[in-house]
């Protein structure tokens, strides 16, 4: 199944994407949270949408929010790349290294991103994000992590980086929390249409290419983070983890910083494609 | 207006406390909210006590929950104690320090403490909380933030040292987060009842003073923290600000880190006390 949400930021409803159309699930759910993904929805929504029961949305001009309502958390996880890492000025951790974003910066996947005031440093990271969909608490192993996946999402964690790195004391969190700095979607695709182990990231700004990875490439595979967060948190069903992004990002001096009328481009495949144009503060 | 909630957790009701005697809210609100407090909910609530419409809860045996309803956001404040930076090995801060708790870790001020799976570094922090009241983007200067506060808690800002400092790569919200890690209350005290520059903040393990400073002492102050993190996300109504703590905790080594048997106690002058009973893993 691929999820969405459609409509006005704020008004989105639950849908499902088949074959290129999109279905209303409101006759299922009010929205794609963590009551419907710990609740057997997936298996609800199949149900309907093989019955034919879910009406038709009409594609022309809809606007994709974020296909999972507002999370409890967003979780992020540094420098799960190596070359990333390195690229950062760090070497590879040996613990995954933990941080949050404000759930509020959760927006749709093509809005456009408006750079926070002052910032002189916004850059792009293309990630892998993973929702939960049934509660972990001190999970036994990695291999029990698997039933705990509601299904992937793309997420661009645009990051400021002076707000990060030089007025932060070193706690990243406050480049990472500007308003709409986490894009999400469009789709959340269920773990049964895809095999998160060696999926291709790719980043483009103006249509350059800046990131372009394997999750295979991932420090800490997908599982291993649930299981190993259980062990620190609870996690909830609804919550997003952003797994980490490959190297190509603006902090590596290779690249020059977000700059007003730019277009930033990410996509993971099988997951999802965003597209975000940039504008200066007091422009969005 | 000093609110609480009442009850079992997740089934805790409304109510304002006065002369020592608890009375119900549900009248007038579902919960101690965003939406309450954004919505001239303390207006509402003075108004309906001072008519004596609202019915009184009998006070024997009652559990207090967190005074507020899960906040979208716990935002934290670091080092913001100059000797409290120092016995943790740094210099004063110039600018806030920002990380998150995931906001699951709220629960009542008097719930049992129990240790994370493998901890042997749980340490307390006693802090100033501040609840907002208003939604804060880019506020102009300090003086505009009086207006988004809602009202002022006591926090145990519960730290797992060796989960913040040891496996962390540097980033602390892995060693904050654990489950019960965020004990909030009893009261959420509105602003007009208590002047929060110059309070008293004080910790006891086992009735051995641990903490004791004054909020006058804190880096940047309420209204200081308000605006500066105005700057890097957006503030909502009903998101918990914590605004750092004293001197006085374990890891300065001049004290001992909790234990199975310990019996913790926090205090905030005019805002309210706590007192949660350490428990191991496995026995809560």
């Amino acid at each position: 199944m691929k999820f969405a949400r459609i409509g006005s930021p704020g008004a989105e409803i639950p849908a499902v994407s088949q074959d290129g159309s999109l279905f209303s699930l409101e006759k299922i759910t009010d929205d794609i949270d963590g009551v419907f993904l710990s609740g057997n929805g997936a298996a609800k929504a199949a149900e309907a949408l093989a019955a034919g029961r879910l009406p038709r949305i009409d594609r022309e001009a809809v606007r994709f929010g974020a296909p999972i309502a507002r999370p409890a958390a967003v979780i992020c996880i540094g420098q799960n790349y190596a070359a990333h890492a390195a690229e950062s000025g760090s070497s590879a951790p040996e613990h995954p290294i933990v941080f949050f974003k404000h759930p509020n910066t959760v927006v749709g996947p093509n809005d456009p991103l408006v750079l926070p005031k002052g910032s002189g440093k916004t850059d792009w990271e293309v990630e892998l994000g993973v929702v939960i969909g049934k509660r972990a608490s001190y999970l036994a192993s990695k291999e029990d992590a698997t039933d705990h996946i509601a299904g992937f999402v793309t997420v661009n964690d645009l990051s400021e980086r002076e707000f990060q790195l030089g007025v932060s004391g070193g706690q990243w969190s406050k480049g990472k929390s500007s308003p709409g700095f986490c894009p999400t979607g469009p789709y959340l695709v269920t773990p049964d249409e895809v095999d998160a182990r060696g999926l291709m990231l790719r980043s483009w700004v103006n249509g350059e290419p800046r990131q372009e990875s394997s999750t295979a490439d991932m420090i800490f595979d997908v599982e291993t983070l649930i299981w190993d967060l259980s062990q620190f948190m609870v996690l909830e069903p609804g919550d997003l983890i952003c797994t980490g992004t490959p190297q190509g990002v603006a902090l590596s001096g290779r690249f020059p910083y977000l700059q007003p009328g730019d277009t930033v481009e990410i996509e993971i495949e099988g997951i999802g494609r965003q597209r975000q144009e940039v504008m200066a503060h007091g422009e969005g």
